[in-house]
């Protein structure tokens, strides 16, 4: 699977776990609040600040959406293939594709430069709550507060920015009960280093996505450069030789996207009977699509292959979720929890707050259920599946954001993120016109079914065009594929880009003021519910104490659990597999796509230690975006890296389960030993194990 | 692609062209009523009875929906891979799969029957318009009517049954403006004679499905047999040793399964917004499960192989019937045409009840709409992907329907249709345990999904359990795949069925009466659209005459057209294809799937002439259902086969369009050639040539 954030509307952003839920090895934890107390109780492991500041700083956030963790003292970080393959795909090409082939760069002058990847390492947690709140007066409005918010956030966003050089984000944690101020450095220079053949990482393909036992090599290599020399990182992670372990306890430091644990009946609801059924359909409709496409030639294949890969995971993490909400066992779990909760609440003097705000909060998803479909069509690109079509909208809302004060723009063109968005508004990756002419004419296709045939503004998006030819004349007439078009328009403002009468951007200018109305009452309708969820929160707090972590916001947390198999249909799934296994699915398969083995794999066979452990499970709670987060032992040691979740764990989403539910990862000692006698780079392999080059 | 009617709940039943449409070449005729005119005028041909009459008994249609021919005096029937596919099928196991591996039966004992085939070879058409008008008295309801003139039929029917012996069915033409008796000679001992591997008859697979220029063997030869020997049929094409040539007249002589061309606005906008919305979305989730599913082995492959086949195809032909409507040229033309109509009604004393009669059609089209979703999900299968679940609905709506008189049943109930319901009932076909809960278990949660989690009949079939759990459950539980069980059940009727306790049965009769009442309605309104459509084709027929043809009704009907190319993107596509067309097409895919050649083309290529006709592409009148009809010359000789509509083709449901819509054929001489100097069976190819063996 890929552990990267999935599609989608943002559900939630954060919430503290119901304590009467909370199994052993629970919890995506604050490295500002670890789980200290457990741990002792549990393992009697003591946390150090030293232990967690070693770990926080030689952890390593991906803005493609995955984690990472520097692993040499000469910058070198090491992640998911499927983190990096973003990057691979944009420097391949038909005549050298790295994707297919792999890479390895022998000299420090092959290793090549990322177009677009950035890199933060947190330096800094500190606690803005008071600021923040300080900002809202008592008796504003619910909207008021929320400008007053996202002022405040933004200048405390930029004051640091200005004062440290670092990345700045003020984040929202346990429902708005707190905002932490989180300082990162930021690197835009990484160069590829090291990635096996995505057969390899990905072995077994999308049949064994989400399954276990698994033998792939998920990894990808970096170096980060600063002033076009390899950083010296303020830590990096010792590497193990034994690794992981049966029974070991093991922590897993990474960038969890989002989870929805705390999420209330009615917002449940929606998921399960509006949000998700409408995802799973996108994403259907989008797989058929590009599998389709994608048959008729090699070339189309290699274009669509980064953005099927993402759909074919996306589609089975939301199976996995509506699995679970339709779970009468799962769900009712839940749903009595709720029911406790708001009997707890009804016996004391501030739960009538609390049990008004769950009234505030179902109103407020049912207004959103009654905008949600014609916001997904124009205000979230479900209507314009299209690189160029979204560069478009970035150059039109850029012209009209950019004079507007700081703290009155749409959030992402604040100053604060104004680099990151920057480097992606001018990245030159390639688009291709066919393949954006199919997926424009899919999505404007399903925007004539969903928003109706007979609806002004979908008449007018049409223009008397079919949704195909219209596609096509958009992207054929369309000039943001150039660069320099783009730095034009964006330097010359809201002027240049009007006078431009570009026709992509004037089908975005149709549908600006409905799109940005339809965010406004999303977002409005949002810090409603945050807001209630704060007043749960701070209910909760009161009963719970601080025995609770909140829900995942792509921020850095450490989970831990134990290596540990489990029992599927009666039968006992051991925790580690070995290379030995490697082998042996692919005989069962007659090494049949997608079990094949790379050339390299079956000529180099005798040279292996067919006994090396190669990938292995653990209990750690993780979810998207802990794609590539390191594995270490109690020492701080890398044991291994995350690569994915078992099929049962995707009810992580709502909540925890030890049961079935497992993290997977590559083991330490498995990717030496690939690199070493499958590889032949020795180098490389000696850097891990020493630490240095 | 195949040409075997769509999924889906059908869509209308008959109509009469808009001569206000009219294009050359135009027309699904009936052969009660073929186009001599139009032949005379363009083509200077004569239509003799004889040539129609021998043609007609020529033909044949296959009830699992598809069409064919006999071609020598010995009982030999050609058809379509695809149109033999199920078949294939049934009888491959892992250890021989004659739908990869092909079959070539050398002697009559070699020649292996198929599980439940049955041929229909029509013998005659009676026109008994005023016996079942007859019986429907002025004045009585809509309600009353439907059931008057079910009753007459299944009399019609019976009476023609007990006279004949011969298969008897009364078919409603021109929206109820006639009622035809067509008699078939009804064949079941049907064995496979010769069937090419399925690489060779799907070439280039879906990719390549509905597009040309094409390369496909797409042919399958059956033998039909009666009281253990040979059937002498009447009559048999002769082979055109020439085949089809450029600019040749050709007719085609089969079975076109639907077609929906006098639909009026608001049934079309109901298609458009509504119904293939569905039919796309449930093609979509099933296709991408049974890819992901097929994925995991081979054999899984092999099992859900035909329903895939099924999907994809779907999927294809609805995304281009959605392309027309949401065309506003090809649309707004629809529209015109039928807004210049009601102008004509206006201005005659006849028309006033037209004109009331649309306003019937939009109202019932409302009615419809209304309950569609959960008529889909609880009467038409959404909700119950699974063959099982068709048979234990089979056995408890046989308990309760065969007591009843005749007239009264549901119509797969009747006695007339009795030979065909039992020989399907009965079948030994395999069903696969595992791929049964995989499918039950999606679309019990499509269900879930879509009729609410909390609807109490939904919480009824869950059962307390999970969608996926219920689905195991309810499989596994089961005794229906046990043919004997469901000879039990049938025999004891009602009572045996209830006391048996099955519980897919048992689920069958939760839903069963809101099924029935939902069927109900939906007939019911169908019926006075049809009522309403017979009113306005009344109307037309005043003011148009004989020059106009009914709707597909998987009836016999005769398309002509010419052997012609056409433009495409600016380019010129030639009408025929040749043999050395399909080597060229392989290498430019590096031979790789699905464009890689057989082994047998493979070793044999330097035996063939390479400048051998391969396809052939012509303006005929096709479309789903035609799959595997003759293709005949002037002189009535087989000159191709038709396998194929071009994806331009696929607005046929709704017009006619000779720009760049095509048939798409096998010619008869690229048959002789791979039969002889590929598949090495010059006994086969010798009975094809001559006509006997």
């Amino acid at each position: 699977m890929k552990l990267v954030p999935t599609l989608g509307v943002a559900l939630a952003t954060c919430a503290a776990l119901l304590p009467g839920h909370a199994r052993a090895d629970e919890g995506m934890w604050l490295f500002s609040n670890p789980p200290r107390a457990q741990l002792k109780a549990k393992y009697n492991f003591d946390v150090t600040d030293a232990w967690l500041e070693h770990l926080m700083k030689a952890s390593v956030r991906f803005n493609s959406g995955g984690s990472g963790s520097f692993v040499s003292a000469d910058g070198l970080v090491i992640t998911n293939h499927h983190v990096g393959l973003d990057a691979l795909q944009k420097f391949s090409t038909p005549a050298r594709n790295y994707v297919v082939d792999g890479f390895y760069a022998q000299t420090s002058a092959d290793e090549i430069k990322c177009v677009d990847l950035e890199l933060n390492v947190l330096q800094s947690i500190e606690d803005v709550t008071a600021r923040v709140n300080a900002a809202v007066l008592p008796g504003t409005s619910d909207n008021d507060a929320m400008l007053a918010r996202r002022k405040i956030t933004a200048e405390i966003e930029k004051e640091s920015l200005d004062k440290t050089g670092l990345r700045s984000d003020v984040v929202t944690l346990y429902q708005g009960g707190a905002y932490h101020l989180y300082r990162y450095k930021r690197y835009t220079d990484i160069r590829l280093v090291f990635a096996p053949e995505q057969q390899a990482a990905f072995y077994g393909g999308d049949p064994d996505n989400f399954e276990y036992p698994r033998y792939d090599l998920d990894i990808c290599l970096f170096r980060v450069y600063e002033n076009g020399r390899p950083v010296k990182p303020d830590s990096f992670l010792k590497w193990s030789a034994a690794g992981a372990r049966d029974g070991d306890l093991v922590f897993v430091s990474g960038h969890p996207g989002r989870t929805s644990r705390q999420l209330t009946a009615p917002e449940l609801e929606y998921l399960r009977d509006n949000q998700i059924p409408y995802i799973q359909q996108l994403l259907k409709r989008r797989e058929v699509l590009l599998i389709a496409w994608s048959a008729r030639s090699e070339e189309n294949a290699r274009r669509a292959k980064d953005d099927l890969f993402g759909y074919q995971n996306s589609r089975k993490v939301y199976d996995g979720e509506l699995a679970a909400l339709q779970d009468p066992v799962f769900l009712g779990a839940k749903l009595d929890a709720e029911t406790a909760f708001k009997r707890q609440l009804a016996d004391r003097p501030e739960g009538k707050d609390a049990l008004a705000a769950y009234d505030r909060i179902a109103n407020a998803q049912l207004t959103v259920a009654g905008i949600a479909q014609r916001a997904r069509f124009l205000e979230n690109g479900a209507g314009f599946d299209s690189a160029a079509a979204t560069i478009a909208r970035e150059l039109l809302r850029a012209g009209d954001e950019r004079p507007k004060p700081n703290g009155e723009r749409l959030k992402e063109y604040s100053d604060a993120r104004r680099p990151s968005f920057e480097q992606e508004l001018f990245s030159d990756k390639p688009i291709y016109p066919d393949y954006e002419i199919v997926t424009l004419g899919d999505s404007l296709t399903f925007l004539v079914e969903q928003l109706g045939y007979h609806d002004p503004l979908v008449q007018k998006i049409l223009a008397g065009k079919s949704p195909r030819e219209r596609a096509a004349e958009l992207i054929n007439g369309t000039h943001v594929r150039d660069v320099a078009f783009r730095h034009q328009l964006y330097d010359g403002g809201a002027a240049a880009v009007a006078a431009a009468h570009d026709p992509l951007i004037e089908v975005e200018r149709l549908i600006d003021p409905e799109a940005r109305a339809l965010r406004k009452i999303v977002e409005t309708q949002n810090e409603i519910k945050q807001q209630a969820q704060a007043v749960i929160g701070k209910a909760r707090f009161a009963i719970f104490g601080t025995s609770v972590y909140p829900d995942a916001t792509f921020t850095l947390r450490l989970s831990y659990g134990q290596v540990k198999g489990y029992e599927e249909n009666g039968r006992q799934v051991p925790a580690l597999t070995t290379i030995a296994g490697l082998y042996e699915r692919s005989a069962e398969h007659h090494n049949k796509e997608p079990f094949d083995l790379p050339p390299r794999w079956i000529a180099k066979k005798s040279a292996l230690d067919l006994s090396t452990p190669f990938n292995f499970v653990s209990t750690d709670d993780i979810i998207g975006g802990n794609s590539g987060s390191p594995v270490v032992n109690a020492a701080g040691e890398f044991v291994g890296i995350i690569f994915d979740g078992d099929i049962q764990s995707l009810s992580g989403e709502f909540g925890y389960d030890d049961r079935q539910a497992r993290a997977v990862s590559v083991h330490s000692g498995g990717i030496i030993e690939a690199l070493r006698k499958v590889y032949d780079v020795p180098a490389l392999a000696g850097e891990l194990v020493t630490g240095k080059r």
